[in-house]
């Protein structure tokens, strides 16, 4: 590879004379580096052939570029790039400076890839040190060394065999049996080989499906908020779409629905909002698609986190009609190098599929589908499964608890059981767009949340929180300097003690009031808390709707302060609160001035 | 693994009692392989917790299957799925027979992919013993070790390192600069990173190309004969085509074009015919785009095999106007699994065909990306080129060898600078249907051009022959295979010496005529031969446009009958003819009767 051979020819009716042409060729390929500063240039004579020139022409094109320094001359080797070019004595023809077409490239564009919907992540964004948008990994996520292995049964002689070979169309078996007996039932679904179709990720599978199934005589049902590049797929096919709301059970399935053909849903964890569909939300969606005679596209894109619960079965797998179609990928760790998916379906419909992804695209790359068959074949995959559960799980209880200790008056949280990303909704006074350049600029991502909706109608006050590119160790930082952008952003807002409604506590009143006392609060992820305040000091926390989570601590008086420390809760730190008594509330405030948080307060019974 | 972790649930308001339905997933699960014969079945105690019921319950649904032969208990060890599997006693939900939604799944498709234009090879086309379908590729071809090294690079940790992470929808630099700097060069193109996407496949190329730049508004110009599942890509955006024929020099330059928008070409060798454009009609086509303002779209499917003559600069490489949008592949051999393209254009439309490859399919794996990175860097992708370079060119000779030899008056072959398939025009009353099915039967695969036309004006004599799926040694007995079928089926017009026009020579009209006599005729494949008849019993043979190709042998006679044995030409085989001079033409006569040849005859010149 020493000698790039460079294909340079001579165009005969060129007003361009022979040596500059072959000058100018030689210019532009030292410039776009395909000559190399340093390189050996093919000789005159090899350059002459190839030309149809004479050798002469070739020799004298070349001195000119070693007079002016762009070539060097070796006795007995040749001619050389120059390490250090000097600056072309005339402007080459520079590629990027070809003449262009008339017009803008505007105009050749029938159509266009919504940029809108196009949200990618800041290039940068790992290098932010609090990065809070979801679908960003952390790369020390990625099981290096097993996938190494089973990359390398992947090359073995007798597995390249396998995959190199033309299959018309056809998967890799060894793969489909792993996803049929290994991954699939996990999920609770059964199926058949030809009910599966491997895509060039989950996406290569939305947009099959919108290719095949949506025009503009087709209803789409989508959850408003919801996954933008799917509405854009559907919009792209012409089709009318119903927005349907999210509540805390997921999608309504309600009479909106009944004149949608399709609807498309994201159970495990709502695309936007992070809800996970209740099963009772599940069995009447597929009532209402028996009753209606719909078809539903099941996007389970984020399969792997459900710390919260027993996870549901997939709607696939509650399906008795062949209505549900179950899109999903391997990994989401996996994906943005591999881009492996999949999609369950009637076997009608992936022999069509298949067809069409032939046409569009060709199909996932069949070495890829050994090696990942491989790695679940080995265990690999669900040692990755159990390990990012974990990971991601720790990163999600850090998370939902230091959002609970810095913005519990500020913040509320829709409910979830899981996935990679909390749904934060704030203050109504909270404009979103300016917290989201602020605390980029003190180094926090988080993310806005304007593209997940169709319709104008959409809250200014919410922005959403990932787990997936931020290590559990720094979330609480972040979530702190976020806190304080929000605290800014509200001051106007926010109660002060200088002019704070209902009664200070001094030392006094404090010694009278709090032994025996109970305060009861919500947590931002919506569970119930209550607090036991003894007389001797000690104090015992309960949380959660059964109470499951339990803790102790102890309170004192500090001067005319109140101080409580837990043994775990709200980092096991002292805390000291200036105490205001409102009606049958108690508020405690920082050293700023500030109110931290407000609660209900009981106050003992004197028996 | 080895206790499968089905998902197993129970439908609350399911019509079958509890007992029922766990019976009910079990049977299935084992009936679908997921509980395979011989496994352990999670414990009554786990799968009790799993469900929410009695463990009771499980217990007795596992006892009715184990005494319907389902499932073996043993002491201590718990349940087992039975090695030999009886018969169900009740029939299980089978997947398969899952209830289907109401009428067929025709009343959902919307749009579908052509099922003419998936035209596929028989999928056991390999075991055919003569193969000459196109695009079928015999494994020994795929650079095993080569690849398996480059993979291996791919899997050091500081490669996965950086091919496992998000980029936004960036391709590998390192593929992009070899690419740049090593492939693209050779082919007579300078580009900048920015100007090159990678794509699934040459395929997905096309298939955002048509997405971008076609619609209803803007005319097409195409091949025709030409790429089928282009032209099917254009027809579903509801654009008027112009078909444009094909003569020797490649697609047709004329007023024709002038209304088309864009241009859609194969230049190397044409998709169907293999005809290669000549350089001239190259300089008239850009020319012409520059008149009218058009783009064009340049298919180099078949970049390897250009066996006969310079191969020419590639459009892109002549074009200043950022008209040319270049499509190619890395490999055909490494195609079929590992499916990497990629398109060279304007930094405009790149921008935007990477827009669109996100939304719709995602990009080609970047493990992928960098492994092909390393093969190119290590020499791997040059010492490929090089060997396919010269299998397949042995192959092609062998083909031209074997039609010439067997088939010089039924056939002639489209004109062809290489490539990896020759265009086979047999005489008029060839019946290439027939001819397909019966060839198949003795074992001889050869392809039917019908899919090539869009026009309903299409020769019904003609076929194609590929290289690449045989072996060099194979591909003469394939060839006398089908002759020997072509002979049968064009019997009835094929001259037979009991009914021959002219004068029979016998040997004392031999010993006069031949001696000193020429012979001219051409070879199937076009070119001119000369073959002069010595007095002495030798005799010199020329052949090619420059007499380059000369061989020389010896004739003597048996009998009545003329035989001749070249050194190389004719396998160095003797061959003995019936001989019938017809005015100024000489005609060969098989031991069949049948005619095997007619040249042009001019006896010797007496001095």
């Amino acid at each position: 590879m020493a000698e790039p051979e460079a294909l340079i020819y001579i165009e005969s009716d060129s007003k361009l004379g022979l040596q500059a042409q072959i000058r100018q060729k030689l210019v532009e390929s030292i410039h776009l580096g395909i000559f190399k500063p340093g390189m050996r240039l093919p000789s005159s004579r090899k350059l002459s052939e190839q030309l149809g020139v004479a050798r002469n022409t070739v020799v004298i094109a070349c001195q000119q570029l070693v007079a002016e320094g762009l070539l060097t001359s070796r006795a007995r080797s040749g001619l050389y790039v120059a390490r250090r070019l000097a600056a072309p004595a005339y402007s080459p023809h520079a590629p990027g400076e070809r003449g262009s077409i008339t017009g803008p490239w505007q105009q050749w564009l029938k159509s266009r890839a919504n940029p809108d919907i196009a949200r990618i992540a800041p290039a940068d964004a790992r290098d932010y040190p609090f990065c809070f948008l979801d679908g960003q990994f952390d790369t020390s996520l990625f099981p290096v060394a097993e996938w190494r292995e089973a990359g390398r049964y992947a090359l073995g002689s007798g597995d390249i065999g396998v995959w190199s070979a033309a299959t018309g169309g056809l998967d890799d078996p060894m793969l489909i049996e792993e996803l049929r007996t290994k991954i699939l039932p996990r999920r609770g679904i059964n199926a058949r080989a030809e009910e599966i179709l491997i895509t060039v990720g989950a996406q290569q599978s939305l947009y099959l499906l919108a290719e095949l199934l949506v025009d503009a005589s087709v209803s789409v049902a989508m959850e408003e908020p919801g996954y933008p590049e799917m509405r854009h797929l559907v919009q792209r096919r012409g089709a009318p779409i119903v927005h349907q709301p999210i509540d805390g059970d997921g999608m309504l399935v309600d009479g909106a629905l009944d004149d949608s053909r399709i609807v498309y849903v994201t159970p495990s964890h709502q695309a936007a909002t992070g809800v996970t569909m209740s099963l009772e939300r599940r069995r009447a969606l597929l009532e209402k698609a028996a009753q209606r005679d719909m078809l539903i596209v099941e996007d389970d894109f984020d399969c792997e986190s459900n710390y919260k619960g027993y996870p549901h079965p997939a709607l696939r797998g509650m399906d008795r009609e062949n209505r549900v179609i179950y899109v999903s990928c391997l990994s989401k760790v996996l994906a943005p190098g591999l881009s492996l998916g999949f999609m369950v379906a009637a076997p009608e419909l992936i022999a069509e599929a298949r067809k069409l992804r032939r046409l569009l695209a060709g199909q996932p790359p069949r070495n890829n589908q050994r090696a990942m068959a491989h790695f679940i074949r080995l265990g690999h995959y669900d040692a990755l499964t159990a390990s990012l559960h974990r990971t991601f799980g720790q990163r999600w209880d850090a998370l939902r608890q230091a959002l609970n200790f810095y913005l519990p008056p500020w913040v509320a949280l829709a409910p979830s059981q899981g996935g990679t990303v909390l749904w934060v909704q704030g203050s109504d006074d909270l404009d979103v767009a300016r917290l989201v350049d602020e605390a980029a600029r003190r180094g926090v991502l988080v993310e806005p949340v304007d593209h997940f909706y169709a319709l104008s109608r959409r809250p200014l006050n919410c922005f959403r929180m990932g787990v997936s590119g931020i290590p559990a160790h720094r979330i609480r930082e972040g979530v702190a300097r976020l806190a304080a952008v929000v605290r800014e952003f509200t001051a106007g807002a926010t109660e002060h003690l200088d002019h704070c409604v209902g009664r200070r506590l001094l030392r006094r009143d404090l010694q009278v009031t709090i032994p025996g006392a109970v305060m009861r609060t919500q947590r931002v992820y919506g569970e119930p808390v209550e607090i036991l305040l003894h007389a001797d000091g000690s104090m015992t926390g309960r949380a959660g709707f059964a109470g499951e989570d339990r803790d102790y601590g102890r309170w004192w008086l500090d001067g005319d302060r109140y101080v409580r420390q837990w043994q775990r809760w709200s980092y096991a730190e002292p805390a000291s609160y200036a105490v205001v008594l409102d009606g049958d509330r108690i508020k405690f405030y920082l050293e700023s001035g500030f109110i931290e948080d407000t609660l209900a307060f009981e106050a003992a019974v004197i028996h």
